[in-house]
């Protein structure tokens, strides 16, 4: 008898066959191949990256105390950029925040996984919202919990729902984007902030608030974080991948004192800590620059570009769709009448070279084929016309199709 | 009655308890801030770091597509930087990898804390080397796993004992260094590795083979990685941190084609890709330098290092003390004589302003008391002098102490 020859697939763990692939991932990927046109991705435009003035503050960082750049440094991140995150958030929320509970990470991502290390048991249930960010439900899915969908609606996610959902689920915490929503668009009022503040109080819930887009917005506002209502049950990320560059994979997350010293554990057994070149770079870059300067330059461009895009997208796409009008962030959300499949039509659009996200991909439970999620902000008005325009051929030739079989 | 405020104690997950700090990170924290003479970290000499051509290297990537620097990037790595690992080993070992079996990290810790993710279920057993890595140990200790040492013998890891221990715990995989091992300096021989290599085969045991120094070498060895020898069985990981600058926490971990894409998710789920200036500053310092010259010279330096530090503990320490001689790395492995207490002695010696890493860190259960850890790499020859009249000093005070109590 001949033993059997060895294979991995028995040694890999339950939370490794349990994360799930990345559809926003794979799309990258073919993205950057051809001439295709993509409101797919969530990348920024990178005529918008500050390139030069990156460029001077590597000069700046690589010129002074360069060996202590190159050397290991704090697990915790770059103190005086930490401080400058802090004065930030006060300047806009008039809240302090002490730069001790501020943690450097590898963009948000890293948050989200370091928040899983922190939370997640086996078998454990959170609460997201409906639709919900592809990227968490990946980082989430790789500890084997299961998670339920809480509508999001207009002015943010259902209290009704969440409410029924905290006594059926017992939810270790609840996740959401209160701002400029991926994929929606959607952002939260005041009114739902503040009750929604109110509940997690009186639920002792914790909540993930995630808010990569905060300073992309388009018309001011001055909403603060939820997590800033109630600092000592939430987690808040942050991002300087739209502020700045994604490619420099940086951003922090905001714990309350109970949790600093497991999340600097944490942080510690995932890689010792965040890049020192970057973390210094962008000090350097936010210090050394007008920041409102350069981010008014983002919001202008994207406010452009979203507007162009909604205008164009209610005349190529077909009557009777629903669109979100974001005030900030990446994405317009699209919900076509019942007849559209855009899990069919995709294969349409990409034979006509243009591409978006099917709604499916950020549901659970297979609801949202009627929807799509659409990136403004990675093309410029005149390629969003010509991906309006094939976008509109797609649709023609779908309904051609499904008629012919009918 | 009132009731119990909210406590994030109560949402904390197992794994996330059960992660160990990490004494090196504390004493790394220690030695940044004061006069003391580090034998303690494992940190590279400062002086060795190629600050100018780094420099060089990234002028040139924000000259040459820095917006495509800046966009996120696919969460493998910068396929030419892959490429060059590749050829690196080929031109090394004459064994070809394909690029497609290489993953960019942010430095070898993140690689370990991936490979928890792809194996490690809670009360899953793994097998290490005794004494062993500390940062492996915290890495895996956040996936609430049992970690059984194997005794680390002059010349590699006990085969008969990794054999029984194999039988008693069915441990997941094996993990170990098998050149310049940290915290002993002991490199694997040429017959340990072949009879590992076996047994690995003859048991279907994966072999997680940690790997950052094996540049760092004092005389020119051909002496392979045991995962070149099983590669089907093996992940070899690797790290940029000694060879260029650890501030920039970049690394690599090489898996066969079965772990590719659970690894590609495990990735995406973490972070989705490592910085990416950092990894074209790399692969242009690489390219536009002379690697080898930079290695020979970081090699010669720390082989003086290494030498000074070895006589002058053999006269500065109690006799019958005994020392590895390793051949590459950081670390010289000191055994005192039995009536000494390194974890006492440590006291003593930050009085006098020295810093080891008490031998018993290293172990799981409690032995190594009478061995330190004594870092050679981030010391000058006088330092290294001055330090270990130090560390005499605070030995002659322990001595007295102990015959005092006595």
């Amino acid at each position: 008898m001949k033993s059997q020859p060895f294979t991995y697939e028995n040694f890999l763990s339950e939370n490794c066959k349990a994360i799930r692939s990345s559809f926003l991932r794979e799309i990258l990927d073919t993205a950057e191949m051809s001439d295709i046109i993509s409101f797919a991705g969530g990348l920024p435009n990178p005529d918008l990256f500050p390139v030069s003035q990156i460029k001077q503050a590597l000069d700046r960082v690589m010129s002074e105390g360069a060996k202590g750049t190159l050397q290991y440094a704090g697990s915790q991140g770059f103190l005086p950029l930490r401080e400058w995150i802090a004065e930030r958030y006060y300047s806009r929320f008039h809240i302090k925040i002490s730069p001790e509970h501020i943690l450097i990470t590898n963009g948000s991502q890293q948050a989200l996984d370091l928040t899983g290390k922190l939370f997640l048991d086996r078998g454990d249930c959170i609460l997201m919202e409906k639709p919900s960010y592809i990227g968490a439900i990946q980082a989430f899915s790789a500890y084997s919990i299961t998670m339920e969908q809480v509508t999001l609606e207009y002015d943010g996610i259902s209290l009704t729902e969440l409410s029924e959902k905290c006594m059926l689920y017992n939810p270790k915490f609840l996740y959401g984007i209160t701002n400029y929503q991926n994929p929606s668009g959607i952002s939260y009022s005041h009114e739902k902030r503040i009750s929604l503040a109110e509940m997690l109080m009186a639920r002792k819930l914790p909540f993930i608030e995630d808010d990569p887009y905060s300073e992309i917005y388009f018309t001011k506002t001055d909403e603060m974080p939820v997590s800033l209502m109630v600092p000592e049950q939430c987690v808040l990320t942050g991002s300087f991948s739209k502020m700045i560059s994604p490619g420099i994979r940086s951003g922090w997350m905001i714990v309350p004192d109970s949790l600093r010293s497991y999340l600097l554990k944490a942080k510690q057994a995932s890689d010792l800590h965040t890049n020192n070149i970057v973390q210094q770079l962008i000090y350097r870059f936010l210090t050394d620059n007008d920041i409102d300067e350069h981010l008014g330059r983002i919001r202008s461009h994207y406010h452009h570009q979203k507007e162009t895009m909604l205008r164009l997208a209610k005349s190529y796409l077909p009557v009777n769709t629903k669109f979100t009008n974001p005030n900030g962030g990446m994405f317009i959300w699209a919900t076509l009448p019942n007849e559209f499949d855009t899990s069919e039509l995709i294969r349409f659009a990409l034979q006509q070279k243009v591409i978006f996200v099917p709604g499916k991909t950020f549901f659970l439970n297979g609801e949202g084929n009627h929807s799509m999620r659409l990136n403004f902000t990675n093309s410029s008005p005149d390629k969003i016309e010509e991906g309006m325009k094939r976008l509109h051929t797609a649709i023609d030739l779908y309904m051609n199709h499904k008629s012919v079989k009918v």
